[in-house]
């Protein structure tokens, strides 16, 4: 995959000559942008006009190539349309009516008086909400904003495009209706008490871009006070899609995971959930290593070895970073035959391509971890089995089911295949009824 | 309408003798019940099978139709269905996307890496969260529970199935994303606190079945502190339908609104409310009677007088009852040529036919008054406009729209023209703009 992260759709008029078309192309490609599809829109009687899809590094790149096809003789750019931009138009989620209001007796049904029958049946035994509402299928997404992607704190407004992300992803590959709840606060005890209160709504709380230490403190509360399903995507989601790609990578170069060293380069909420995760899986050993005391010490109460970066680089066979530094990790200090993920985003520690070539056996970034992969099937694992949590079995059993599922070479499946959110389900849900925590949650 | 509100299918075996479906019509009858639509399922050597929906009054009823039917030689009750509960069956919503998610192109679009540049374009300019996210277009509906139609305070859990109801009308009728948003606190200040906190997630906040005082402590601290529309429906979209009917109740009776006198007996949110809007009107007088002392002097504040039941019975000449006093007003107290609406669920102060009998010149009970008509397209026209508040303007706006789109002889037109939450919509629209109030709303 290319760095070329902005597709624009241009409308060119092009007049009927010889070789407009290569002369074109040519200079697409020397203002550096890649061409995607191109179609006809009209051919007209001295110029056609076509849509052109160019691939661009940045905006600046954008307006460059624009502005040199517009140089080109008998050529215009009649409109340009970012397709991102399109494809968050008018917002990407809606609260959509199951039921349709065609008749009276529809209205009847649905609202007054019949609704106040179901409202008094599920005073009399709130279990029915289960299935007398949708609250049992649903999951809110909450933040503050205070870590977005690589943004940093962009507070709840910016961060809805992100969260409508996450819940497109819950319907379109798990049918979990997905609700995104923006938190205007950045205390994380304000935050906690306004989870509490809204708590009812949903069956699964989903924690999302949350800075640390406060994701800590939210989670850890909210997994004391509720029975139900609470869970930070950036720790648990991306340490379980983690564990399967170097589940996957150890098969692949021929490693017992179980009797391997694993260094953690960087303490961050996905780092540090990787690392307690990697304990529990019961790898070998897992060294650690951050600049930040605090995160270090949470992460060695749950039986990391505290190290720094040099003696992972020296001695760890698989190395993970998470640092938010690109380029950290210099191809000398690579070993031969290491495993080596480097998942900053996006530009990783070290290129898969430089790890190679220094001597690793294999070496991936951070598209190898899309945590798409794991937060629909873990709640609607959970919640299928009305668990009161998602806990380590539960994940543990996700990474192995996804890994089992990529094809032979690669680390992970695709994330848009539905047989693997269903997958990661049964299993998770199987998981709960093992562990006796079938039907404990609390509406 | 009946009072038969429970509306059962039974799935009927009925062996092939004369008169045997004859014979069940007249048990169903005879045991109370009404019949609605019959259908064969199937034809058999000996017997048929039928679906026969039946209407009851509640559920005793219901087992003793069923009973009933047990009883007849030759036939047999398979199975039975409440129409009702299957309406509500998984839930009456479900957050959908309005993407798809088939391509990779699709996913780096929608999520990362495209959706950083949508949050980028947001954190620089928040006016584009309008068009770049579905805030824009969604309501919260608000509510702990604490006044859930004549059931009281059931909680927010029992009272989702209202919502979400609630919901529906919005997404069907307006094409509006409304989120239930249940909240576990019976202090107003805590409730405030905490729509204020999740507000950024909405264009609109819809507050719904909250007892009073604190549905006005809640809704007065919401609009002073929110730059958005924010309307309690019990109390504004109730007198918005009030006021609608009333003026088509004048016309059928050739009555002239603004120079009559109209009293309101019970002051709860609706009493209140349409006690209010109708000096906001300018009805000629407003005299008001509650119990509650403090009641009666917020609603006299705002211009309507004191008075009591059987002053505003002898004097007035539009009656309009809230009381939640079934058979309140005598048949004996009713003057010549009066407007009635007696409007407490599902029985209300006195039937339409009884006043109507009594001399009523015309009688309406709250079947006509149906909120449904009111709070989708008040909403759908402030967010449109993007209006800061939806404000008494548009309430009367609302009002005379909906009145104007009755049959004639009807007072209100039907809550499933979709017409008529269009026309609402463009009438509070433009209401808004005319009072310099398109664009004030911050998201």
């Amino acid at each position: 995959m290319s760095e070329h992260v902005i597709d624009t759709v241009l409308r060119v008029r092009v007049e009927h000559r010889a070789g407009q078309l290569a002369r074109l192309a040519n200079t697409i490609a020397e203002a550096g942008g890649l061409i995607g599809d191109v179609s006809t829109v009209q051919v007209g009687e001295t110029a056609t006009l076509r849509d052109v899809t160019i691939e661009t590094i940045d905006e600046a790149q954008t307006i460059h190539v624009v502005r040199c096809i517009g140089e080109i003789d008998g050529v215009d750019v009649v409109e340009s349309t970012d397709r991102v931009f399109e494809a968050h138009r008018g917002g990407k989620l809606h609260s959509t009516s199951r039921v349709h209001l065609d008749q009276l007796a529809d209205m009847r049904s649905i609202y007054t008086p019949g609704v106040a029958r179901v409202s008094q049946a599920i005073v009399k035994d709130p279990n029915r909400a289960w299935d007398l509402t949708s609250v049992g299928n649903s999951v809110g997404i909450f933040t503050n904003g205070s870590r977005v992607l690589g943004l940093g704190n962009i507070g709840p407004l910016a961060s809805m495009p992100v969260m409508e992300g996450k819940a497109v992803i819950y319907d379109e590959l798990a049918g979990i209706s997905a609700t995104p709840i923006l938190i205007d606060t950045l205390d994380p005890f304000e935050f906690v008490e306004t989870v509490m209160r809204v708590s009812p709504t949903f069956g699964g709380i989903h924690l999302e871009d949350i800075r640390i230490p406060d994701c800590y403190i939210i989670e850890d509360e909210l997994r004391r006070r509720l029975c139900k399903p609470v869970m930070h995507d950036d720790q648990h989601g991306t340490a379980t899609v983690t564990l399967a790609a170097v589940i996957n990578a150890c098969k692949i170069t021929g490693r017992d995971l179980k009797r391997s060293r694993v260094g953690m380069i960087g303490l961050g909420a996905a780092g540090s959930a990787i690392a307690m995760l990697a304990v529990s899986y019961g790898v070998g050993e897992v060294l650690v290593s951050d600049i930040n005391a605090d995160a270090v010490s949470r992460v060695q109460r749950a039986g990391a070895i505290a190290s720094d970066a040099a003696t992972i680089m020296a001695t760890a066979d698989i190395v993970i970073a998470a640092t938010g530094r690109p380029g950290l990790i210099a191809a000398s200090s690579i070993r031969r035959g290491q495993v080596i993920f480097a998942l900053t985003n996006p530009k990783p520690e070290i290129l898969p391509s430089e790890a190679r070539a220094a001597g690793a056996a294999f070496a991936g970034d951070g598209r190898s971890i899309n945590n798409a992969l794991a937060f629909p099937g873990l709640f609607r694992g959970a919640l299928e089995a009305r668990s009161c949590a998602i806990t380590t079995e539960m994940l543990i059993a996700a990474a192995e089911v996804i890994a089992s599922l990529a094809k032979p070479g690669d680390v992970v499946p695709s994330c848009l295949d539905r047989n693997v959110h269903q997958a990661v389900a049964a299993t998770v849900a199987e998981t709960a009824r093992n562990a006796g925590l079938a039907g404990t949650a609390k509406l």
